[in-house]
């Protein structure tokens, strides 16, 4: 495939980045690509696997000349990378970032970047419980979506050349406002891990209480929870302390509803339970029919088949 | 294998008794397996898969001549079923089922039994979200546990023999006392089912709001849920009315932990939140260590290994 952009600066290299760098080597899609991490065994790390060109000490020196700039840091620290790169960037340069919350990395980054550039808020959804720079491969986007949040008056051009590296790299892209994305990230994605890290940390109380069974008999409902309650707890603090709104709206929902469920068990009404299940099941439905999913069955021993036979995903 | 048992009557035929039958035809651990169910369409479907040898209008004539009977319907089914097969059970029998919850099976089966059969109640931690008799398939049990509660002075031959008919489909075998079980089930099985129903029937609300966006762009967090709350109605249904005590009480620790987690994110307690999700996250590596799942990343596009090709699960 053509290369879309010239000089490619990734800020923060951990799953998301690296498997940016991997799709981008892949298809030839960035002329150069320009890495920076906090910590020099990332940076390190980064250069012997061999996704970036170069690395840099600094935020600032590694977005020199790139046309195109990746935030792939915490949402928390957005805003700081902002003005630290803010000066150095490009004229024309895009800068787009990964945060899984949209409104708040837009309030913290844009007041930092300079008139003369593009910032073009992205999210991919798309993620294992696996982070770091070894974590990363080139088909982590395949088929999955990558929702941008352009802010009113953004550049066309700028805009449909971001889009063509997010398709170029396998995802669906899809343009919706702010607010909106991080409504509908709280009900999807959001909400579940923190109900999912909740249900896990009360298995761990329990846990003393039972001697380790609670793991040694985990079934399939909690198994899943375990996994998507592994995740990367910076990134997930954050993520809940940057869409507080939303989320606690969520929440407030479902503790409403858990606590109807469970009176219909308190009061044995089953058919407030069956009639909740049946309803339930349907959504499933929709959901492989949208392609989001397969129906084949799933036992908690998930075969992948996108990573590549070398992919060794570390905790 | 040798055989183990002369004639199994499988009462019920859905994910669990057709699996028992694929497994024990594999390898010919049964002499004659005759099944029942309610509707003649389920038992023609067993028969025209042929995974029983004889199908039953009752499950009275179901268990005429049978050492083993498993027990396979609904926990609230499972005292109707007992009483209609008490009189018709051939002295020396065993009796098992393989209901998620065993307290209320016992108290529910065991009167109904005559002194000369052995009850040995059973729950394979095994299952997909698909049911119904097209969804079996002979390696559910494998590597699996099948935890076995036999009530004080149960007959140890007759145990002996059930625990070498699960080992022998694959299973690894424990024993414990029922109310033990249920506690452990509640907390990994019991309540993150009911947690992600709940879930899902709030996103459900909401899909009205947002126009199927809930759906389109499902994360892993959520889709997962969705999985888990595709679990047949009418068994999760009795779960949780037959296991209430240790739900409601695994729920009240839940909401508990669940409102100090919406406190910290309303309060902007990031230190509260970071700790809590870096100790769920070791709890996974337990699980990983455990043998219960692996460290491969899962992309909700799980690829099954352990089915069939010609399974053709059913939604």
């Amino acid at each position: 495939m053509a290369q879309i952009y010239n000089r490619v600066a990734l800020i923060g290299l951990g799953l998301i980045a690296s498997s940016m760098a991997h799709a981008m080597k892949a298809d030839g899609l960035a002329g150069h690509i320009a890495g920076h991490a906090k910590t020099p065994e990332t940076r390190e790390t980064a250069l012997s696997i061999g996704f970036c060109d170069t690395v840099h000490a600094t935020s600032a020196e590694a977005v020199v000349g790139a046309d195109l700039v990746v935030l792939c840091v915490p949402v928390g620290a957005m805003g700081e990378v902002a003005a630290e790169i803010g000066p150095y960037l490009m004229p024309g340069a895009t800068v787009t970032d990964v945060g899984s919350v949209k409104q708040s990395v837009i309030d913290a980054v844009a007041p930092h970047l300079p008139p003369d550039v593009h910032f073009i808020p992205g999210h991919p959804i798309a993620g294992t419980e696996h982070s770091g720079p070894r974590s990363g491969f080139a088909g982590l986007f395949r088929n999955r979506w990558w929702l941008l949040t352009p802010v009113p008056g953004a550049d066309l051009v700028a805009t449909a050349r971001l889009r063509a590296l997010c398709e170029a790299m396998g995802a669906n892209v899809d343009e919706m406002d702010a607010p909106h994305h991080d409504l509908v990230l709280a009900v999807t994605s959001h909400t579940p891990h923190l109900i999912a890290y909740t249900m896990v940390g009360v298995a761990d109380d329990l846990r003393r209480v039972t001697d380790s069974e609670v793991i040694k008999y985990s079934a399939a409902g909690f198994r899943d929870f375990t996994r998507i309650a592994a995740s990367d707890p910076t990134m997930w603090r954050d993520v809940f302390l940057h869409n507080k709104d939303a989320t606690l709206d969520i929440l407030g929902r479902f503790t409403e509803e858990l606590f109807a469920l469970q009176r219909a068990i308190r009061l044995g009404d089953g058919a407030h339970l069956h009639a909740y299940f049946t309803r339930t099941r349907a959504i499933r439905r929709g959901i492989i029919e949208a392609g989001q999913d397969t129906a084949a069955p799933d036992f908690g021993r998930a075969v992948n088949s996108a990573a590549p036979d070398g992919a060794k995903p570390r905790q």
